[in-house]
């Protein structure tokens, strides 16, 4: 195999290093209302059928055998679930739990829904710090601003982090990334996220900007925890060539703009980027000509590992979550 | 829900009416040297089974119990395959089988490679005519002419089959869409097929066209037969305003400028494109920054509707495929 060939290779080897799912034996589904809403570490399950909404409650969260063809699953159900606010009564007492373990240092204050899925009803809302145990949806924003040169190449603005930033800091992120507030539009936080981090008028993205779609994939932290369906909404902005966008809040230290052959290369071999966003970054080079299906063996695997859906867990069987057991 | 709500909810269901795996019930994985390569229907696996080199040779199909996690299922697999010219005289026998039975009229005499799938390697060959029974991968090859008009706004050049087309007479296409012959490059299908089909010179396009991707389903024919893996991969070309693509070979009766706006009307709620370009149609819209994920609940279940890697059946189990079991 020659060294082109093995560095193609590579890249879906790279794009599956980010995909959680080869953890998922570790987890069980977690279903509200009888829909599966997440997955929770089996490890946490115990501590979890403890809880209850107050001391006259019966527990609310039970695990429970799940005939699906052959198999049987456990799944982590809330099945003292008569109403939404019981349900968010829940959730709030699990958080404190997850306090007093010390799995989480507080409650942030922030709450986040607790759905199938974006877009789908929310059946409860959850603390954002516990929002990763129970692996709620995570959702963000993403825009990349291209030039074309006179020679007709694309080039790439790409925003290196802060090196304060918590996580992966002075890693390099699409021009502008953010994840998405409960409430807002998913283009008006494009719109408010391209002013906060790179000074970009609001009236440039709003004519500017064209959504480009979505990228899913699972994704946990590198010990397997906290396994989620990440989504990665992607807008594209081509401006001038003259056009430099500028850190605004501080969230980005540096702007820079990348040959596709530097982006490609990173997305292949190198670490300067944040993991996550080989996948935007990946995207970008297929959406726009330079990872080609006559070069990439692997596109049709690539593809298809940015664009899972979420339900990796086998639930099917009626589960009568109304009903207490107890 | 409001009408165009519920048209937007339409559009997922429109894309999952072409995905064939809710009949994959009806089928066994077909395997070969150890690798899923395709699926059998089931009524089919009898009359396989019978099939060998020679009547000196044992039966080289076998209908195998594969244990997978907690359920059993069933695969048909080539046991006595030690070389590749064994297995192409087996599967040319098969296709004498499937000619005596009246299920194909003829072979094709054009031969097809049998992989797990698309740029994997070949382990036999197959008649064209036969490759839908075994769920032979297919792959489709399709460009997309656009023109932007002085108000910024997209026009789709699309094409219409021509009347005596014996597969979807009169529907319409991309630009260009063309199926790939054996041994040849993807890019230089599109070319070739470009001049062919829309008389547009091969120097355009291969200065012109960007690969965008690829869009991958289980397709099968409307009465559930024929289950494959459909792979379209997709070119873009912007071309001037006045560019006008003409009918070359035949294959095409009529071009014609439409709007974006008439696209995604025709893929939400109309019947003239060729029910499978509606993947096409969709992706290029959703890539344009017309379906966007605010106006469009489904968008993620769509995409991940439209990249489905091929393996639906479950088969990690090792089968000693090199071995004779008579």
């Amino acid at each position: 195999m020659d060294k082109e060939l093995s560095l193609q290779k590579d890249l879906f080897s790279r794009i599956k290093e980010l995909d959680g799912t080869r953890h998922a034996h570790l987890y069980v589904a977690f279903v509200v209302c009888g829909v599966c809403v997440g997955q929770v570490l089996q490890c946490y399950t115990d501590m979890l059928i403890t809880c209850r909404i107050n001391r006259e409650n019966p527990t609310c969260f039970q695990l429970i055998d799940c005939k699906d063809d052959n198999c049987t699953t456990h799944v982590l159900a809330i099945i003292n679930d008569k109403t939404t606010e019981d349900r968010n009564m829940l959730m709030n007492e699990a958080t404190n739990i997850l306090v007093r373990c010390g799995l989480i240092p507080k409650k942030h204050g922030e709450l986040f829904s607790v759905s199938r899925g974006w877009c789908e009803d929310s059946l409860c809302v959850v603390d954002r710090n516990a929002a990763p145990f129970f692996g709620v949806t995570s959702v963000g924003v993403h825009l990349n601003c291209f030039v074309r040169t006179e020679h007709g190449n694309v080039e790439v603005w790409m925003a290196r982090r802060a090196s304060t930033k918590s996580k992966y800091p002075s890693k390099w992120d699409p021009t502008v990334a953010g994840g998405l507030p409960v409430g807002m539009g998913l283009f008006e936080n494009v719109i408010k996220e391209a002013e906060e981090e790179a000074g970009i008028p609001n009236t440039m993205v709003t004519i500017g900007a064209k959504s480009a779609g979505v990228l899913s994939q699972m994704t946990c932290c590198s010990d397997g925890s906290c396994l989620k369906q990440s989504l990665y909404f992607i807008w594209d902005m081509e401006v001038d060539k003259d056009f430099i966008p500028h850190p605004a809040d501080g969230e980005v230290d540096k702007f820079e703009r990348w040959s596709v052959e530097t982006l490609e290369s990173e997305v292949r071999q190198g670490e300067r980027l944040r993991p996550a966003m080989r996948l935007v970054a990946t995207d970008f080079l297929i959406r726009h000509g330079v990872i080609t299906p006559d070069r990439e063996p692997q596109l049709v695997k690539i593809q298809s590992a940015m664009h899972q859906d979420r339900y990796i867990f086998p639930h099917k069987g009626a589960i009568d979550s109304g009903a207490s057991e107890n």
